[in-house]
């Protein structure tokens, strides 16, 4: 996408960069694509177990009785681990996670059963043994019984009145305080602006619409891995594929009940996480075979277990009801949402509800969220968590009156959006502008769909270090795991304080022990927070570096400044060095250069995207081709711009793919019938056009190079898009992900009857 | 020892400390006495192809030419490499490697021979094979073809007019100038101090003599180890066992012409070092077989490679003269001392003439020294490097004058030495004092010796930083490797700034990417250079906490002070928080605390140290057993007291293994006949009594804590310890190390006859 750059980015901050802008390479290229980047699977010790999970057969049932004996007894089999090896805890017990807070009995229960199962895959027993076979032989003959109980798979179902219970000491929180028993809802959220009565009475045309979402998955590559030693010395190191290093280490103390400081977290490289991978499964297994066999033990999940026992996005019911003017303005809009918290309280509700109807501003609005406790895999986060969901809906309502008011539906938008020249107009106008916009569609079977969306990124703490090399490079060391290319995006912002290359930055990603704390790579936060803190480092350097320059010209600091990597006197001209040969100098003047800097988040600024998608449909199979994609996004200021683009067409690839094709396809019994990569269709590079992609620069008051995060709000707009799009091709409204053929033929046929 | 600190612990610096002084358990221990502990050899990677070195058979050779062929044909072999594979330079190349300057010619000439071999075992190819056997055997297809040179073994005999010129382009250095061609000394040191003659005139008693110590090996148990990676993005990694990984990166760098930031070196844990830990032998010839094969390559040393191959410390030739009055008065003191190089320029004699008279005050000296090539391994660094072999001879006379004079031997050096109330007197006060020196010898053959030592200690550069966990406790990186317990040493110095307890600091050694430069572990300055570095980002941290402080209470900070770790305000008594309280609100509070801080080496404090042995000596075969062995030594303050005492024991056994055992035997041809640890015998804990510990404590006034470091003029006074025992003991005074039975048996014989 090089050379469409100055094309593609629109606005900027007009400040004038050296590095940021650029597009150098990443400095981990050469390990990620000769293989020799070491993943979780890679690690291995000498001596290591292999550890294996029995997991339950059923979405629902009280566990009767767990006999391990044979298990124990067989040759190979070093240790057998169930509930019983965890400390229980009454439901109420809150942990401070640093970036969330979770019930700690409720996260025991998910990573070891105690008295029931609910969901299909639950872990029930771990066994580590000589090797993976003998540890699969032993699952075998570990005997539990159950009492099965039917499952509730939706939502909807859950929240039904007698509906059965599936935690009894859930108790309902709503504003933060508890107020029912007897549920399946755990949280119930309400956010009301104005008077929505008054205001749909104001409206011209009021739609109101259901929509349901199937559950999908983040779909990383890379399954779940890990590598625990439990010491001699009561220190655990763990080596694992996460999104946050520390807050593994949060989690595994608080499910272990173990000192924080105890513990080491080593995040290996991940091959994805999409927020999949800021929760722990394996770790707290392998930490406990450990301790009990004295062996470093090693886990990896099989896809099977990714898709059956790690967190997918919820699945979701949302109704939408929207009122508006005749001229375009919405007077009111009322949402309801519900979705699946999975097995277990704390899903994606308050996020959806935040996001709903973000791009708009509505008078009169409420907004009720309900998460709801289903027997499916307990949720994470997905990109943009609970916003796509969302989006789909309300998108889709916007354009159906937009479409019976004959109104544009990107003017639409332009009405509806805060007053001219604020940011939130920026991206309808962008769309408005842009030549795909105006190349008319011509052919029967297709049709243009738009879409925009919304996220609010994270801020979040974040930890860097700096020490400089004697020729004037100098080594970063930040704790944020590098998914999408954030050892580059921050080294940039190094380079640019010092001004030196990116190529003189040599970033690497500490373990828990060697920075400071950094919350996880998520919530688009790496470029914005990590990087603000990688600013702070690079400035505490050059601090240093002019009071060094200040001491081998014997002059006053305060008379010095340094600009674009040299360092001058502002009243005697001649007085001039680099930064590199101050570096050549530094261990003679003072000692080695180091430069430490934190940040603790606060000022993320939000992203908004938007989409417009041409597809045609074959009217003889419903599939669906996409023809022409374009991703709007604002990124605050792009600090590498190929990375930008590469998370706003990956954001929307994965959008296409919910839209589409993917769910979780659920038998009567709860059990998934497709949890392979076969029968869990994601999109391909065959399945996609080339998503082109224009940047919106509109830089972030609160970072010091206009940084907002960019990785999330891509994933939105697409699924509402896209059903756009097909209503636009073959005047079918499909109100229900996935839009996959048989959807679509059959709407087609309900349509032609 | 515990028991006995209080005893064992004279004068100290008065301050109340709450962990400096006390002896927590070390934070590596359970590592270490497990076999867990990584070290180079431990270390594996995938697809890892295994090197071998093919080494001169002769002492001193012209190589004619070289055939690899063979060999490269041998299945398995993947890369064979020989000095055509180092860059040509002439000697006069000097090259910075930060805390030494080296000539590049040499340097790259000790790696691989290019046109002649100058030691046995000298290498001139290396093979990467898929087996330590293949490269083995491809080893034996290497066809060398030699023109055999006479060996030139003893300093003496290569000074002598006419010897045989080892390195025709070798230039004499006198004070830093060239001065002489066609020569084999390669150094000529001359110091001098008032009017020698005169000196010599005022005497009443002058004594003369001559001492020869033997080349011996520093005798670390872990052999040299090292696997290189050469990456495709043209970045090395090297794993190894070193005591500076900043200067195994800054020697590489030159050595193979890579800029000091392409490569990353990680110090493994280390087996010993002794200063024989410093050069580099295996690493290039790894990297380069690497950049070949595009393979991690490991190599590692066997035990005669160690012996012969890598640097032990000079054999040398000594003369000393001094002169004394009636009242024990040195009035005039001359030193020749003449130190083998080994096969390349750039030994210790520098060292040697700097404290060969360094414990008394003496006021008219002449010090020449010589550093000598032989063909013999280029010398390393062994503890206290070159003040051994001094002391040795010095020290004799200095007995034998106190007791021609009938002077008591420590009542001399209190002549001796400075004024009375000086640092330098206090050592042989203490031993004087002790009731060692009180209990009296009455058994035949029995006898006791004492003798004194010293060593300048180094500064030089080094870094830390510290990040503070939630918990309150915190993580420490530096970049000192940990051979004796200074990951402890050093973390008790953060707690104590930080007023928490030793147990609470998690220290660990950063590699060349993860900390600020430092310099090598040696000249026992980690506990004071990267001590002071520690001490540096504890304060830090400490600026930050109270900071915090002041933002949680909003009040000014400098209204705050921090004390045995609780931040108080200074006008409001009520204001009170516990470091730890404020690292919970941290995060809050502007974000993770982390603290740098690094130190540029100067002020270090040299080390005295003095021993009472007694003997006694088997007439019928010349055993010596050391009855009883006390060392006393100056350390600043003890930080941590039972590794001072550590380092003060080992010393004193390496001392004694280098005075009644060890030595390089030499063939006439120039080969080592004992390179084993069967033949070449270091005293075992058999050999050994418990050695006494006495810590003078007098505080380094240069470091906050008062630290000196201790770990190396502990070895300078047992060899001339012991010679003075074995002369009380039986009267005969043995000038030649080692003192072993044969040596003894022949001066019995020459005694009596």
């Amino acid at each position: 996408m090089a050379e469409n750059y100055e094309r593609n980015m629109i606005l900027g901050n007009g400040k004038k960069y050296n590095v940021i802008g650029t597009r150098p390479i990443r400095h981990d290229g050469a390990d990620k694509v000769t293989g020799r980047a070491k993943y979780g699977a890679d690690f291995t010790a000498s001596g290591v177990l292999h550890g294996k999970v029995l997991r339950s057969p059923h979405a629902h049932a009280i566990i009767k009785s767990i006999d391990t004996s044979a298990a124990e007894a067989l040759a190979g089999v070093k240790a057998v681990i169930t509930s019983n090896d965890l400390e229980p805890v009454e439901s109420g017990t809150i942990v401070d996670l640093g970036e969330s807070t979770v019930d700690l009995k409720y996260m025991r229960s998910n990573i070891l059963a105690r008295d029931k199962v609910v969901y299909k895959g639950h872990a029930i027993a771990a066994v580590a043994a000589q090797s993976t076979h003998e540890a699969e032989d032993a699952l075998d003959l570990i005997k539990v019984t159950y009492d099965i109980l039917p499952p509730l798979i939706t939502a909807p179902d859950s929240m039904k009145d007698g509906a059965t219970i599936i935690h009894e000491d859930l108790r309902m929180s709503e504003g933060g305080k508890e107020v029912e028993k007897n549920t399946n809802i755990s949280n119930h959220v309400l956010h009301e602006i104005g008077d929505i009565e008054k205001g749909f009475a104001q409206a011209d045309l009021v739609i109101e619409r259901e929509f349901n979402t199937a559950t999908v998955h983040q779909g990383y590559i890379e399954p779940h891995p890990v590598t625990a030693l439990w010491n001699n010395d009561d220190r655990l190191t763990i080596w694992t594929s996460t999104q946050g290093a520390f807050t593994v280490r949060a989690a595994l103390s608080a499910c272990l009940g173990k000192p924080e400081s105890d513990i080491k977290v080593v995040p290996m490289e991940i091959g994805g996480g999409f927020g999949g991978k800021i929760p722990i499964y394996l770790e707290p297994l392998a930490a406990l075979l450990s301790k009990k066999t004295g062996h470093h033990v090693k886990m990896v999940m099989t896809r099977s277990e990714v898709f059956e026992c790690t967190g997918p996005t919820p699945g979701s019911y949302i109704k939408i009801k929207m009122g508006a003017t005749k001229t375009g303005k919405i007077t009111a809009a009322h949402a309801f949402l519900a979705y699946e918290a999975g097995g277990f309280p704390g899903g994606m509700i308050e996020a959806g509800c935040k996001c709903v109807f973000a791009p708009y501003n509505i008078p009169n609005v409420v907004v009720e969220g309900y998460d709801v406790v289903v027997n499916k895999p307990k949720t994470a986060a997905y990109r943009a968590p609970g916003s796509t969901n969302a989006a789909f809906a309300s998108e889709a309502v916007s354009n159906e009156i937009a479409d019976e008011l004959d109104i544009d539906p990107i003017e639409f938008r332009l009405i509806n959006s805060a007053a001219e020249g604020t940011r939130r107009a920026d991206g309808p106008r962008a769309m408005k502008n842009h030549p795909h916009y105006n190349t008319p569609i011509e052919s029967p079977n297709q049709g243009r769909g738009i879409a925009v969306g919304y996220w609010f990124n994270a801020g979040l703490e974040s930890s860097a270090a700096i020490s400089v090399n004697r020729n004037g490079t100098v080594n970063l060391v930040e704790g944020s795991t590098d998914i999408g290319g954030s050892r580059t995006s921050l080294s940039m912002q190094a380079a640019e304080v010092l001004g030196i290359a990116a190529e003189d930055i040599n970033p690497s990603v500490g373990d828990t022990d060697s920075i400071g704390y950094t919350a996880v790579t998520g919530g688009s936060r790496v470029t914005f927070a990590t990087g603000f803190a990688v600013y702070r480092a690079a400035q505490d350097v050059k601090r240093q570096a002019i009071e060094r320059a200040s001491i081998i010209w014997d002059v006053d600091s305060s008379s010095l400044s340094m600009d674009n990597g040299i360092i001058r006197s502002n009243n005697q001209p001649k007085l001039s060095m680099s930064f590199k040969d101050m570096a050549l100098q530094m261990n003679d003047t003072g000692g080695p250069i180091m430069g430490r800097g934190s940040f603790d988040g606060k000022g993320e600024g939000g992203s908004f995207a938007g989409n417009l998608v041409d597809v045609e449909l074959d009217p003889e199979t419903g599939k669906t081709t996409i023809l022409r994609f374009t991703v709007f996004q604002d990124a605050g200021k792009a600090i590498h711009p190929s990375y930008v683009e590469g998370q706003m067409q990956g954001g929307s690839a994965q959008g296409i793919g919910w839209g589409l094709n993917e769910e979780y396809f659920m038998d009567p019994s709860g059990r998934m019938a497709n949890s392979t990569f076969l029968d869990y269709r994601i999109p391909t590079s065959l399945d996609l056009p080339l998503i082109d992609t224009v940047i919106v620069e509109v830089p972030n008051p609160n970072h010091p190079l206009g940084v907002r995060g960019v990785g999330e709000a891509n994933i939105v707009p697409p699924p509402a898009a896209l059903a756009d799009a097909i209503y636009n091709a073959a005047g079918i409204r499909l109100r229900d992900l996935p839009m996959n053929p048989i959807a679509i033929m059959n709407a087609t046929w309900e349509n032609g009857k």
